[in-house]
């Protein structure tokens, strides 16, 4: 029988939601504050718009902004006795303390992480294949059924995500170290630049720019998800302080009496920092790869790094990565490409062979 | 007549500005406290090593360690009472305090910060376009002479540098913001991984691969490029901690007494990031632009991305920025290709004709 899935919310997350599970099969209803909203996820091919007549949900999936999803999931798991209910907030612990608290029938609740999103927002950004291949946290609470686990997992599966399953404060912790606390450091950095005379931002190089890329996110989304998982990113901010503090003091005692301890201190936190940045998972979910990286002299023009990766493409070498860098001033870049360790000197063989200017 | 240029410190700094000098028809000249290093950099058409039968140099160039510089600036003036010296530190204004305060000849220094490096070190990573389109600061003290800043930014220009030229207090107060910080920030990000359990950075998405790329930075060189600019670097830090305390602050008015106030807080920071983030100039030094953002699903093999930039490039429109994304446990990819506005529709169109899957 088909699985019916009523989606609440047809913002981005909603209406991609609906458009990926249709086209798998599913028959979805769609609901939303907004008429014009709904209507138009509904011209998206996201589903049919909800109506009294339709037979009850087997599943609700409430897309709603992090800050009313808690209560929104309560109400449909009042409003529907045997629906399974989740959610795709960003984050997890707080929206099941309101519903355990709430008295509603937790156990037919499962929340839902879909780790994935867009610089823009609305129905009108979504995409059918927005979960494809992305990271879904399923995260089920002590309570929740089997069943419940089962069927919010096909769904995840379905749209084609990867599945990883976790306990609410686990998937809350993780996000604030790998997710919530990385955004605020990179809208930190990027508010010193505020102002700087355009002659300093003019020396701003690829390093910066890769560390503040994320601070043009929406700030009203991110409020909302920072208050949402306030403990765990709390927990993580202090020991950011406690670094900051520990440069800020080890700086202090170079200005004021040239103490040649406080290198230590310095010297400590970049290779803390070398460590960390180690545990991070290559591409593919696999361990990470130390990949090897060719850097060749693109000019700046139509058609110049195609020509490139097809002669790369014709050598039978995969690119893992790519990083572009523009010169100041300069009508001429770098590409620095990553490749496993292995295709580096035939890369770099075949590459100059064919006249690139090319540097391991 | 051949301007004899001296270079002291034959590491990859050094030895890719003989090379590209050497390139351009200056003489050049090498020292290094190594005699491998020497001979290594002269083998690299870097130069040839100094002898006491040469001629006197014109110019020095001090490409030593941070933490030397300063001593080989002072010595280099003494030791060559008509040469103009230049350095290639990363920190300038403690550099030229101690020169000032030597009673050498410190109308013949300048400094230089070409702001060009690679992951790798040492000769054996130098190449002739290290400095190709790079960033090049000459940095002129109220003493220097009309004469010596020529010629310092003569060198810079003849290896294709683009020149500005301020004083040290505000190079240093520069890049403080710009790389100093931003460094830091990326390590104290990075080290917060350090112990996190394995499922939870399973979770890391592009966000923090960004903003921790440069974590993977050497952290002795680092040490000393942070205690060469300790004043600057400290008090853009002193920044960094006043908005890391506000957002603990209100993340503990969240937790503990449910305060809305502190909603505020962190919009205002993520605010102060998004113009922070719009000052950064877009490539080629122009003003930031805003380019339009193209993803495109991409099967992870050889070749295929190459056919899309070919794609791209037979359809004429130029590539600005490239970004890959790759899901977790799926051989499919993201390429998120950044273009001039403009060229955001038909590149829609030309590729969905084509059979790509696109969106914008």
């Amino acid at each position: 029988m088909t699985t019916h899935v009523r989606i609440v919310g047809a913002g981005l997350i909603g209406t991609s939601l609906g458009i990926a599970l249709s086209n798998k099969g599913f028959r979805v209803s769609l609901v939303d504050p907004s008429p014009t909203a709904v209507r138009l996820a509904r011209d998206l091919r996201a589903g049919e718009i909800a109506d009294d007549a339709m037979p009850p949900p087997d599943v609700v999936a409430v897309a709603a902004p992090p800050d009313v999803a808690a209560r929104v999931v309560v109400t449909e798991l009042n409003r529907w006795p045997d629906a399974v209910v989740t959610d795709t907030a960003s984050v997890k612990e707080s929206i099941l303390r309101v519903v355990l608290d709430s008295g509603a029938d937790a156990s037919r609740y499962v929340g839902s992480h879909p780790m994935a999103g867009r610089e823009r927002s609305g129905a009108a950004a979504a995409r059918g294949d927005l979960f494809d291949g992305r990271a879904w946290v399923v995260v089920p609470h002590e309570g929740s059924t089997e069943a419940a686990v089962r069927l919010v997992r096909s769904l995840a599966v379905a749209v084609g995500s990867a599945v990883s399953v976790m306990p609410a404060h686990e998937h809350d912790e993780a996000v604030a170290a790998v997710s919530h606390v990385p955004q605020l450091a990179s809208s930190i950095v990027a508010a010193c630049l505020r102002d700087l005379p355009d002659t300093a931002v003019g020396l701003a190089g690829p390093g910066i720019r890769d560390v503040t890329r994320i601070a043009a996110s929406d700030p009203r989304l991110w409020t909302q998800i920072l208050a949402g998982n306030a403990p765990a990113v709390r927990d993580v901010m202090r020991h950011v302080r406690a670094d900051v503090d520990a440069v800020i003091g080890a700086l202090d005692e170079l200005v004021e009496a040239d103490g040649h301890g406080s290198l230590g201190t310095l010297s400590r936190v970049l290779e803390a920092g070398n460590l960390g940045h180690a545990r991070i998972p290559g591409k593919h979910g696999s361990a990470p790869a130390a990949y090897g990286v060719v850097s060749v002299v693109v000019p700046d023009e139509p058609g110049s790094l195609a020509r490139l990766l097809t002669d790369m493409g014709n050598a039978g070498i995969n690119l893992e990565d790519l990083h572009l860098e523009h010169g100041l001033g300069q009508a001429v870049g770098v590409a620095e490409i990553s490749v496993v360790p292995a295709s580096v000197e035939p890369l770099l063989t075949e590459l100059a062979r064919l006249g690139w200017r090319v540097h391991d």
